[in-house]
């Protein structure tokens, strides 16, 4: 029994590693797709875009990885619930790519040209930076359960809601002077990093939860 | 022996109807986000922003369920992917009933005014009118698991991808003359009617791979 119990050990273990990898992977499409943004880089654009897929397979793999460990091992209270949990989380992170991706899009649409004006780099900048700082605080959170690590994640999201408050306000400002198309493509640029925000938050307090058994 | 496999499904049928029922709730509340849109109805958008903790605890009641189903019952194979399954649509379904009211959210940060322009009226009326049809079907793939209708839920999302097409287009146009803050509220609008007809098709897919284990 001992034994059984440490291979199961091993395999939750092995989840839970494959969610770090996956967080810190999307940490990297974040800063990435931020790079592509400024730099209006078409190739750096491009293989954000290419790589989506690899995020998809890896979610599908670990998915299929988690069921099949539940139907085995039969676990019950906190190791299924821990199970059911990292189910969640991977959805939180794959979504994650998926906006990112989202980030590299616009740069592709866009190119030759910026799609953000000169005067925006510094606020997509950042986002940019506050995005990854998040994601990678998330990947630690989930390494080491770290719950206080978990509330400071809350704390990094605000900051990422006052940028965006920021773009807003710029975008409907009276003397905003770059044409209603550049204003789209900021209004969904920020949303963009709003969720991708929002979900690493979620992932956070999803820890948070499994750790304490109270909402954050 | 045949009385357990009974009651378990008994249970699993008690999952799938609760599935059908908060789809159903989330169709009728893009009804009315879409209404409160049209009419600029305060006490409507109102009624659907505070409603939206019902949903919530609703799939959080289900998914507690779930898990509670997979520990007593441990079950294997199709029936557990079918739970694991649920709880993935769950979360769908409650993203959808979010993103109805980010809907009504605009409707009331306009009232008294009306957050999209009259000519864009029967634009949001479509969307709108999509929106709900194709969660109105989502919920009798859910029930019946048709998997041909699963497929039209596909086909039926394309119309909503034209409609936002066609928003997108007329706000960039040269001729646009409601000001920036108003093409902010309509990109948004736009990409919470798209994305909520993205949820329902996920959900559709999902019953399609149940049944069919192949994707749509």
């Amino acid at each position: 029994m001992a034994l059984i119990r440490s291979v199961f050990q091993d395999e939750l273990d092995s989840v839970s590693q494959s969610l770090v990898d996956l967080c810190e992977k999307v940490a990297g499409t974040i800063q990435k797709a931020t790079q592509s943004l400024l730099t209006s880089d078409l190739r750096l654009a491009e293989e954000i875009i290419s790589s989506d897929i690899a995020i998809d397979d890896f979610q599908h793999d670990l998915d299929a990885r988690i069921i099949d460990i539940v139907a085995r091992q039969q676990p019950v209270a906190s190791d299924l619930r821990a199970l059911a949990t990292a189910l969640r989380m991977s959805a939180d992170l794959e979504r994650m790519g998926d906006l990112a991706h989202h980030i590299a899009k616009v740069t592709r649409i866009r190119h030759p040209q910026s799609a953000i004006p000169a005067e925006f780099y510094l606020m997509f900048e950042s986002l940019g930076q506050a995005a990854e700082k998040i994601a990678r605080k998330t990947a630690v959170v989930i390494n080491t359960r770290n719950t206080e690590m978990a509330l400071e994640v809350e704390k990094d999201d605000d900051e990422i809601d006052d940028l965006h408050r920021q773009l807003i306000t710029a975008l409907v400002a009276p003397n905003w002077k770059h044409g209603v198309e550049t204003a789209v493509d900021l209004t969904l640029l920020g949303r963009y990093y709003e969720r991708y925000a929002d979900h690493a938050v979620s992932v956070s307090r999803r820890v948070f939860f499994l750790v304490t058994g109270k909402f954050a």
